[in-house]
């Protein structure tokens, strides 16, 4: 049986899974593939630390560059994150002909395409399925099960840790912080959550899988990213109360030759598929030409789906190195065909949710509704709601709208109008709907 | 670019959708791919018939096994189905040496051993992704994305038709008869519903699933199967009073070395992922070792989706030819490993629903139940419902059970004895709740 080395770099909570996963379940993945997996070294400045798996001390070693340069080792998986170190580990392993998996999404989204280039030049391997979604192969849905298939639309709930707080926002009308505090207390939520529920890291997978289905390069800072951060349960309920939840949604989406990427807060209809993706669940729903919805679920990160999305790439990948065709699948498509360009954010079209605290005066709503018209914007549904003592005494009243599809930039404008003629107490809220 | 040559056998529904997707996708797929995917010839007895597709007259031919030996035919997509032609035209490839792609699943159910082994033999793939799912990739998700997983369960709804009807008769409360006629009206039942009702092509489905996820061949005689024909709406009904909704399931698990595969109707908690896959859409639900659940969702049938999953493994086979490593993946897990054996049908443990028509005289109920905990089956909840105006005059009341977790055997065990003591008019009706 042929026998194919591997290192990985960085020894942290996914770390620890794979090597546990590789060595455990030797038995199992060369009965599966007809070769032998097997881990060469485990590199991280700290190897003192107890991780609580079971990985021989004489597999670590504190220099990564001397592991990845072993010859005994074909394949180096990259699990130290960020965009230093890691790279530079990528960047010697391919220089060396090495094939590479790596989990970095932050990594990939802003320098994917020289890394990309950089692979296809020494005819290896970079595989990345762990930096969306985790344990759900959507990377591999989309590179090979969907192949024949032009990608119309893809929506996914990509973050657990924003999904968790969402689900538990619905579920019992808490506010934000405290559901945050809990979800840190939990370990659901980092001691800095600005990544997750500002929806940054929503937009590297996005800006991944964007790459993926359309075989552009879309450069991150060109995504509008909207998170959660101080989402009012108002609006939860409210929502709920319309028939739906509200979702962190990251969009693809082709128009013609335009691409719309974003990622925001969204109202999601209760019926649909992505309002049953709760708690720490990560979901992708992909519109193909020819399957037309398919939906992939399951859990979008932890040690072990991580570890699982890791080691399956690490098999793939010594396959193509066992027969001696480390490129037989290219990293990603390559560029060409049409040659999108992106969708400017205030072109995007959406039906709209628009919170708005209205001065409690004889005709404000007419008012607000004609300038709404103005701008092209129609109303779908509206309803008033109760004001709290403390709005009433303030003179001013909650109203809710739902509009009929606009654009971003129109809806901008009018809110803009509204509020500069005094009808509202400030700027109101809004959210897409899905 | 590389060029690798295709044939299509059988120009039905599939098979002309394949043929289309080929020819129009070309551009993509080798933009996407790096290989050129040609279309060599379409045969079929009857090439007169119009498809609705744009196939040049100059590929069709009557002459399948001419077609399937041509020198610049690299890759031969069996699309005829059953088990006569088919699987001479898939010898005949397999044994020039060429790779084949099927959507065959009631030939790889009964005969896909032999195949696989044929296949391995000459050093060729044999692909079978569009037998389970449509456009679903579930086979690749099993064979690769999960590679590293121990499967613990796999539960899937394999069959639009039956899904349809469930689904119809859950909304409305219509009979099993009516919504089966109109779906055969709308095309989405045949004529004869034999294989999709009574879960026969279920039973294909899960058998190929199961020595996907497991590596063993599980004879299809040996899976019991019981299908949705003649369903009763009350059943239907008292279910969703219940909180529950009907779906036929296949079920595969591991108990130890034992593997539990049956294919039922079911009762599914609404709050279930399973519950929310309606009308003709299939889902898999996989439980791997290291992802814990994930859950794969699309249209389980249909021209295009199915072609779909063909075209896709076309390419992954037409890139393992363009390489020179035809055999780049088993085509299924190799044998060995955990020896399993079925696990007979009367020891499967589930909790069940039972609905009984029980003597309107004093002391019923304490005797059934008393029988029922003679055979071991707890009570986990029970209801009587009101008796219509027949049964009330026959002298009979309906009531319905669901137990604890018991054998299938202690349950058929028990319920002969309630019958047999004149407790019930006639021997309850009993499903599997998940």
């Amino acid at each position: 049986m042929k026998e194919v080395g591997v290192a990985i770099v960085g020894f942290g909570t996914v770390g620890a899974g794979v090597a546990e996963g590789l060595l455990k379940g030797e038995a199992l993945i060369s009965r599966r593939c007809g070769l032998r997996v097997a881990l060469r070294g485990v590199a991280d400045l700290d190897i003192v630390r107890d991780r609580g798996v079971d990985v021989p001390r004489a597999l670590l070693t504190t220099d990564a560059m001397a592991l990845v340069a072993r010859p005994d080792v074909d394949v180096v998986v990259e699990l130290i994150g960020g965009t230093g170190v890691a790279q530079d580990v990528i960047r010697a392993a391919l220089e060396a002909g090495k094939s590479v998996v790596t989990a970095n999404k932050k990594l990939l989204a802003e320098r994917g395409a020289e890394l990309f280039a950089l692979a296809r030049g020494r005819g290896v391997d970079l595989y990345f399925g762990a930096s969306v979604g985790g344990g759900i192969p959507i990377v591999r849905a989309l590179r090979d099960g969907l192949v024949a298939n032009d990608i119309r639309a893809l929506h996914g709930i990509l973050n657990g840790t924003c999904n968790y707080i969402l689900t538990r926002m619905a579920a019992e009308g808490s506010g934000f912080d405290d559901v945050l505090a809990d979800a840190q207390r939990l370990g659901y939520a980092e001691a800095d959550p600005t990544l997750d529920v500002d929806g940054h890291d929503t937009a590297h997978k996005i800006c991944i899988l964007a790459s993926l289905a359309y075989g552009v390069s879309v450069p991150l800072r060109d995504i509008p990213v909207r998170g959660i951060r101080g989402l009012n349960p108002v609006d939860v309920r409210y929502a709920g109360e319309l028939g739906y939840v509200i979702k962190l949604l990251a969009v693809c989406k082709a128009h013609g030759d335009k691409l719309e990427v974003r990622v925001n807060p969204t109202l999601v209809p209760k019926s649909h598929t992505l309002a049953a993706v709760n708690d720490v669940f990560n979901a992708v729903l992909v519109d193909g030409s020819l399957t037309g919805d398919t939906l992939y679920y399951g859990r979008g990160a932890g040690r072990e789906a991580t570890a699982s999305a890791v080691i399956s790439d690490v098999v793939s990948v010594a396959r193509h190195v066992a027969v001696g065709t480390p490129r037989a699948a290219e990293p990603l498509p390559p560029l060409g065909g049409t040659p999108y360009t992106l969708l400017p954010p205030e072109d995007c079209v959406s039906r709209f949710y628009i919170r708005l605290m209205v001065r409690e005066a004889c005709g404000m709503v007419g008012r607000f509704a004609t300038i709404l018209g103005d701008h092209g914007v129609s109303i779908f549904a509206a309803s008033q709601h109760e004001a709290t003592e403390a709005q009433r005494a303030e003179g001013y009243v909650p109203v809710v709208i739902l509009t009929q599809p606009a654009r971003a930039g129109d809806i901008a404008a009018a809110l803009t109008e509204i509020t500069a003629q005094g009808i509202v107490r400030s700027m109101p809220f809004h959210l897409c709907i899905l």
